[in-house]
């Protein structure tokens, strides 16, 4: 193990997190806040990442164990500093509290501790947002993207950090892959911006609502979230971006350079697109006349609640804890999915699921015919078995996961519901869950061992299970094991 | 597909349920009952198998798929058949209900939509708990054991019922296995039939609760279940019982050849005590001074229902519904892995989630060393790994259908609670869920759909998911396809 080397990664991560704490500083100069709740972390996170950046590692090399180590790490520092703001300002007071709010908001989780965000200074608002911007892509990514001295085996950080099974495919130089990721990102971001800015939004709950959905976070700077606009126009553009966001950055890449037919078959996409117009039209029809008194009401908020379920934003203009038993089994169903893999959203990913389907499928074939052997293929291009055999272990590792969540948090005595859900939603970094935990509650109310969980929970679904996993394997930390 | 040789077996399996329904026959007319609700079922069994059995198939050969439609649809014509009792007595006189409870019955589930069962004829009582005690150990074993003309290719069939990834080791005999099986079968009830007069428990009660023990069933002649005899002795006795039936049968047999130490170094025997007594010291802690006032009250409840839900037979003597929380999700985890392979008892099966828990480890120290190489060995045996692999497409598949059947279920409106919980009972073939579906409760309220999605629920879980999912997947019928 390369300890100097993960030492030095970590100290380049503070300085970019201290860099990216310089935006919010600015929002709370314009809005003539407070200057201390980013300051001061701002300077600590300076001074530990200078000091730590000057340790010379006898070697530069680092291999998959270092890969995992820099990532985990990392965002556990970056939790840690970015929960500075929060408790500085007494905006979340408690540290837990603000630890968890920080681990929502860089998972792009969204689950909130905070019951009033209107009463939350401007600068925190835009902090909270800007979390799950930077989250969405990648913080190491965005390392990888601004500074060239990373490179090399870089790839081990890039693998373990980007979400999705193969992330390795997309072009070969890892600092221009990152820097063409970002951007998509920003220029998608952008757009979103201008677009809610055209809606009649404000231009601050334009940004904060974009950079929210850029990384499928979900956070808002309204109680009442995107209800609060009441607005169609406004929850069409969020429904069309959070939909885009939740699509592999790859196939934009692809229809950029000319590919736009070859993306549009993508079997992902399509198996994306199906599950989300399935749910659509179930939705609809269940709430139809049990909730919503025409169809276009029931049409309109199940579309904004599929794409803000699937892609794990989490943004709500209802409580759909009140929809019929059905639609909640089908929201809930959704939240295992997740979006694309190599987009911003979480969950198991729609590319997973495909190869699980067809994993089943084969086997149900073989049964029958127990000589008949058959690939398993994606866009016409075969999985490797080893990949299938890694999406299955992948899916008994979640489970165990949830299993021991539910175990755990259920120690709050919070009904069966709220327990479940709360613990689905942190892993698959969705934000609200159903119960107490839905659309119309918040996390308050756990106690600090469940928020400590549900943190831990929320880092190991958007880290992909193993670095975080890693972290509490006996052995790992072993210097002479390679 | 040897569509002839499929007939004939059917036949010769109605032959065996006719003459399996002599014995509440006798019951009835020991308790001056109505003998109709018996006569008329085995009158029109007895004609319809000897004239099934009559058809000459031009050749005797059977394979995999013919023994999985034999398996399957001998399961839905036992349990058509096993209806009839009740309806023609009215003890259930909705057709759908009497196929539910009945289909409850064979697959050894225990849910009941009978809300008042001490209302029942004693012949029909009777029937119920033979239902659990056929099913248990298998119907067509039964078949296997008392008629020598079936043999051969008959491990087929004997492979797609039996319980657990590998009943083939047994002995290599199949008539001589199903007999040995049946013996010790036998043996053990009578052992428990004694024991439980011993305590001063009626004889017909406690045939009825032994025979409903031995298949991991759990239909009681009480509306208390065991609750109602309110006896510490009768409880020890049937939570030892329960304990025991959940058992592999192949360690009665090794010990009996004198393998005794062996049989006690068995893996999952050490994963299946295990997991009972870390449930068993988490729930009295949990309910102790919560629910009940004394540590040893706290004790006997507990063990009795960790028994009752890791063995899948759904005995209960108090309503876990109210119990806190975090004993509930204990209780759930209980559910799904269920007792040993081998054994009478429903769920994944211990040995699957013993190899599942393997499959992580070695996953995750694979992912810190990528060229590490390890197998997987169950009692120092390697486990091949395509057994490995099969074992976790098996789990996908059951989640599939736990999320189909919660959709499924979920159109009855119903809260999520109950739903939830009613599709993971049926399928583990537990009997009662959580909610409404409760140990207080019954399934009586489901809609005739959601009747019958888990009636389709608990043939699946009880033929472990192949043999019945073969009947609805295209191609199976085909004639040439082999």
């Amino acid at each position: 193990m390369n300890y100097r080397m993960i030492v030095k990664s970590l100290g380049t991560a503070l300085l970019v997190e201290a860099a990216c704490m310089a935006v919010p500083l600015i929002v709370s100069l314009a809005f003539g806040e407070s200057l201390f709740p980013f300051a001061v972390p701002i300077a600590a996170a300076a001074l530990l990442g200078l000091a730590m950046q000057a340790i010379r590692p006898s070697s530069q090399d680092i291999y998959i164990r270092e890969g995992f180590a820099i990532v985990a790490l990392c965002w556990i520092a970056f939790s840690l500093v970015g929960a500075l703001p929060y408790v500085i300002s007494a905006a979340i007071p408690d540290p837990l509290d603000a630890f968890f709010e920080s681990v929502s908001g860089f998972t792009t989780t969204g689950a909130t501790v905070v019951a009033d965000v209107e009463a939350l200074p401007r600068g925190i608002l835009f902090w909270r947002s800007l979390t799950q911007w930077l989250g969405g892509m990648g913080v190491l990514v965005l390392m990888l993207a601004v500074l060239p001295s990373v490179k090399g085996s870089a790839l081990f950080i890039l693998r373990a950090e980007a979400p999705g099974p193969s992330p390795d495919k997309f072009v070969p130089k890892i600092g221009k892959t990152a820097k063409i990721l970002y951007l998509m990102y920003v220029l998608m971001t952008l757009l979103q911006v201008i677009l809610l800015l055209l809606g009649g939004m404000p231009l601050f709950d334009s940004v904060v609502h974009s950079l929210s959905t850029a990384g499928t976070g979900g956070f808002s700077s309204r109680n009442a979230s995107v209800g609060a606009y009441g607005s169609l126009y406004i929850e069409i553009v969020i429904a069309v971006f959070m939909f885009l966001f939740g699509v592999n950055f790859t196939l934009y890449y692809m229809s950029f350079k000319g590919g736009l037919k070859k993306a549009l078959k993508d079997e992902e996409l399509r198996f994306y697109v199906l599950i989300i117009l399935a749910s659509f039209a179930l939705i609809s029809i269940d709430t139809y006349g049990r909730v919503y008194h025409t169809f276009w009401e029931a049409l309109r908020h199940s579309s904004f609640h599929v794409g803000s379920v699937i892609t794990t934003t989490g943004f709500s203009t209802q409580d759909f804890g009140g929809w019929p038993v059905f639609s909640q089994a089908v929201i809930l169903m959704l939240m295992f999915i997740g979006a694309m893999a190599g987009s911003t959203g979480g969950g198991l990913k729609c590319v997973r699921a495909l190869i699980l389907l067809k994993a089943i499928k084969r086997e149900v074939k073989k049964s029958i015919h127990p000589k008949s052997a058959s690939v398993i293929a994606i866009n016409g291009k075969r999985a490797e078995e080893s990949s299938v055999y890694g999406i299955l272990v992948y899916l008994a590792i979640y489970l165990v996961l949830v299993i021991l969540g539910i175990l755990l948090v259920s120690a709050d005595g919070k009904d069966f519901l709220t327990t479940s859900t709360s613990v689905i939603s942190c892993i698959n970094n969705i934000g609200p869950g159903l119960g107490a935990a839905g659309p119309a509650g918040n996390y308050a109310g756990f106690s600090g061992l469940s928020k400590m969980v549900l943190s831990m929970l929320m880092l190991t679904g958007r880290l992909e299970i193993f670095p975080l996993l890693m972290l509490f394997t006996p052995g790992f930390w072993r210097r002479n094991n390679i």
